[in-house]
């Protein structure tokens, strides 16, 4: 295909650029040229000039005073615009002269202004065209590219690498998203603030997102588009290969007004864009919290097959919480049948829930607990599954230590024995691994249920004996061992302030790692929530417990919404996503 | 009042029991009976009995078989069950035979279970009200009771004094609640886990609560009520003189359903319990996080005298968000007059949004920002402020120096300066710490804006001289000088790893105190929010910068709801709430 060579081979100068120049870098720390020109320098590897009338050397680089200074032998692939937008018109045609590929204007003062702006931003790309040059903006925050290491940005947003691409028509909410995203320990490859979108559109970056295979999900945040059509056509090819997340607002007139005085964009009914949006496969949220929560979903679960969903929780108001939340969002919280409550009969007290949500109502025989979600997700009727409190267990033990010296005491006892079993040294040697963490989690599992639940040894080995399935999986396995290693480290190091909350950070990766069994083996989604109503950070396994029930209905809805259109577009037995 | 005694004296020994019986202490760590002792003796003071069977010690007191066998002179207040529930009818009865007063019983296995259940919990009642013992549950987690320091629950929750009561009808979002105000530093005075209420009902609870002067903010999770009327009648008394905020699930049919086998309630139409609602004054939310949100915004803030709101942003796009949240909950984004307009184009850029939210568009003077929310406030036709990024000034630091060694070295010049200004020993003379305290701002402000903004001096310095306003108050600038005295002590003590941050938090207490002083200043909510999506811990001068556009447009909309109720009520001018 032509289109796909075109994009890709067009935005090469703009996401792995050689060299860049920096028009209007400054010594001034309280100039955006500043923070601009020291952000690329922060990270990129490749030569950096700086452009300034009036400054001979910025923050020791030789400065000149045009792009087109430049000796000749030194090229340039792109340039970064941060001067007064009276100064963008002439230096973009230094750029041209000189043979620059790509630019991004982040200078504001352009068509979100008025007729005047947008003459003088339509001038500006009759000029770039000419080269041509690609270019991001203008009024933008600039730009990310995990590829090039390049963080070209007017002030130094922290971002790291990851499997995101996210576009978005406001600097501020595209700031807030990746802040939020790296917090919780999520990365992009590539972040843009596309700004008036001049030249290259939303679209168009979509669309080279679709054609990278880095690119796992692809976020957006969109005021007002240019041509509805083109997107939809566009866009369409992507969606069918991975989901399109965006976040669109105006949907009050106080926030369509905002719009068209931040963007210039026409804010458009919000049906309209609901509409072009299910035709480009588009999924729409409606706040940035959810780009990001829908965004973890679509990384670390496959897609259910239908909406009908089990739910599992250690109390009952929370399970009512979580069954409220799923079903205003068209979630089939399904009736459980005759056979399955007589299952679930066996195993907990008369006073359990005896329905979906299942609730065990406080029974202290957690293995119970545990043997729920399989059973839950074996039942064909069983799309999806929530599991709630995931975050209870290793929380118990923190909080139970500080009450008794005893049981405190013995939990040191039980982590120095523990401590002999993980070997500091690392190895590549599966075999040998899965040896030392069969012993580890045999000795917890015992150790954990006798202090917190049952102390019937026989369920408990047998219990123990299940749960290691999941060392025999090859991708597990490894990183679960680094995990176990690191923490004994921190042990040994003597740095250990409760041990309670040390013995969470070992049962933690444990019951994380088996939600990633269950899933793998059940090939459906097992949403994690927690009761601590802090968004945690991701967890090198690929885990994330939602702290909030509305959450984890939300990303399964979004989840159900994708598989949908999909069955539709596709067919019944689509090609999963990667 | 004759009932303003009854429920205050029949509830005095349940909070301030001056000796309590746990019927059920064990020393066996996988019972309930274990956590719960275990949990009251870890901060109640007065006498403790295990009430015991079978051992004749529990975690080192002597324990006895029977209630009535703890010696005559040593009487009990309250009773605490954890035994199952075949065993609460006769400990019951010893109870009332040993003339204790009080009870929870957190036992499950009655009314939530079915008919059987139920005549057991109306047989366990019947022999109570022979006392008369009164008595929280069953089928809850127990309760807790600032002023006697007492965690009364199955286990030891975190939680810690402060202004919030809250009953809740689910132990399990109680336990959520309360975790997380503790992670935001937020207190209670009250926390009652009530689960089926068959003696003390919910609107007992609230009524309570309203009569206890220590007790500003009334929070409930309610399933079911018993008695809609009387639920009413007592709750309408509350709601006029401080804020009652009810979480009422049920929205769906599996809400209901879930609601029935969990504590047994009908959970009846959602529309109706809006009508009760709507007639005891009472505030719904629908989400755990909201209930707390909600709190803190009524402990924080005046009651607006409408909805008229103005925005204030860094940036357009969250002013975007922040206005289709706020529109969408009714409140009025307001049209700036031509006058208004007219001002912010003499201190913004042209670029500048000329409309509401009112946007600086990146414009680097940040002085002109922090002008902007008195002038909105000012204003005859602005009822509240949302002032977004609140958090950026201080991230703004702590993000710069990574990438310059020249600023950071700066910075630490800086800080050494400030040092010597702010003295080592605490003191009570108001003049000296006002004294000190204006000499660092206006240094710190200097400094500031040649870094990061302006570096007009005259305007700086005009700027300073404004902002010190807020030292003239007695109440904040105590506090202040403590928070600062504490960064500098960090810093004395060299454990300092990014300067910046250290920056941020010399610069964060300031702006709070700003924002203080504009909300005592002009007695009109400020809602403050930040870009990082990570809810913060409640500051000691009692501030909150909100992480989501939407919270901040929920507290507001509540706040107007509530004034407008009052107005209802008692009337245009009504005696402001405490």
């Amino acid at each position: 295909m032509s289109g796909r060579k075109t994009i890709q081979i067009a935005l090469e100068p703009l996401f792995d650029p050689k060299s860049i120049a920096v028009i209007g870098a400054t010594n001034s720390w309280n100039k955006w040229g500043f923070s601009t020109f020291a952000s690329i320098l922060s990270s990129f590897r490749g030569p950096v000039y700086p452009v300034n009338h009036s400054e001979s050397e910025v923050l020791g680089h030789k400065a000149y005073a045009r792009v087109t200074d430049i000796p000749a032998h030194q090229p340039v692939d792109l340039a970064v615009f941060v001067v007064p937008p009276s100064g963008v018109l002439s230096t973009m045609a230094d750029c041209v002269e000189k043979g620059v590929r790509a630019g991004v204007i982040i200078t504001a003062g352009f068509a979100e202004t008025g007729e005047e702006g947008r003459k003088l931003q339509d001038q500006v790309l009759d000029i770039a065209r000419r080269g041509p040059l690609r270019f991001i903006g203008p009024n933008c925050m600039g730009f990310w590219s995990a590829s090039s290491n390049l963080r070209a940005f007017m002030f130094p947003l922290p971002v790291r690498p990851g499997p995101i691409a996210f576009v978005t028509q406001g600097g501020n909410v595209g700031g807030a998203v990746t802040q939020m995203a790296y917090h919780r320990g999520l990365g992009f490859h590539r972040y843009i603030s596309c700004g008036c979108t001049a030249d290259i559109q939303i679209e168009d970056y979509i669309e080279h997102f679709g054609r990278d295979p880095e690119v796992k999900v692809v976020l957006a945040y969109i005021e007002g588009l240019n041509d509805g059509q083109r997107f939809i056509e566009k866009v369409k090819r992507v969606s069918r290969e991975k989901p399109v997340i965006a976040l669109k607002p105006g949907r009050t007139e106080a926030g369509s007004k905002a719009i068209s005085s931040h963007s210039g964009a026409l804010a458009g009914s919000s049906d309209l864009y609901d509409s072009a949006f299910r035709k480009a496969g588009v999924i729409r949220v409606n706040t940035a919290e959810a780009l990001i929560d829908v965004a973890i979903g679509f990384l670390n679960q496959p897609l259910p097959k239908g909406n009908n969903l089990a739910i599992i929780t250690p109390g009952g108001s929370y399970g009512v919480i979580s069954a409220d939340a799923c079903a205003a969002l068209g979630l089939n919280v399904i009736k459980l049948s005759h056979e399955t409550v007589a299952e679930f009969d066996k195993i907990f007290p008369p006073r359990w829930s005896r329905g979906n949500p299942v609730d065990p109502a406080g029974d202290r025989n957690f293995i119970a607990y545990m043997q729920a979600p399989e059973m839950l997700l074996k039942l064909p009727e069983v799309d999806a599954l929530v599991f709630m409190g995931f975050d209870s267990f290793s929380n118990f033990s923190s909080v139970f230590v500080q009450i008794s010296e005893t049981l405190s005491d013995a939990l040191w006892t039980l982590i120095k024995e523990l401590a002999q079993i993980v070997p500091e040294e690392e190895s590549q040697d599966l075999e040998f691994q899965v040896d030392w963490m069969t012993k580890l989690i045999g000795r917890i599992v015992q150790v954990f249920f006798s202090f917190f639940g049952t102390s019937d040894p026989s369920e408990v080995a047998a219990f123990g004996q299940r749960q290691i399935g999941f060392l025999k999986n090859e991708k597990i396995a490894p990183v679960l061992a680094r995990k176990l290693q690191d923490v004994f480290r921190l042990f040994r190091g003597g740095n250990v302030e409760n041990i309670g909350v040390l013995f969470g950070q070992v049962f933690q990766p444990l019951l994380e790692c088996l939600v990633l069994y269950w899933i793998e083996r059940y090939q459906k989604p097992v949403i994690t929530t927690s009761f601590v109503g802090q968004a945690p950070v991701l967890s090198d396994l690929g885990h994330y417990a939602y702290p909030f029930s509305e959450q984890a209905a939300l990303v399964l809805s979004k989840l159900v919404e994708y598989r949908r259109y999909l069955n539709r577009e596709l067919g019944e037995n689509p090609h999963a996503p990667s």
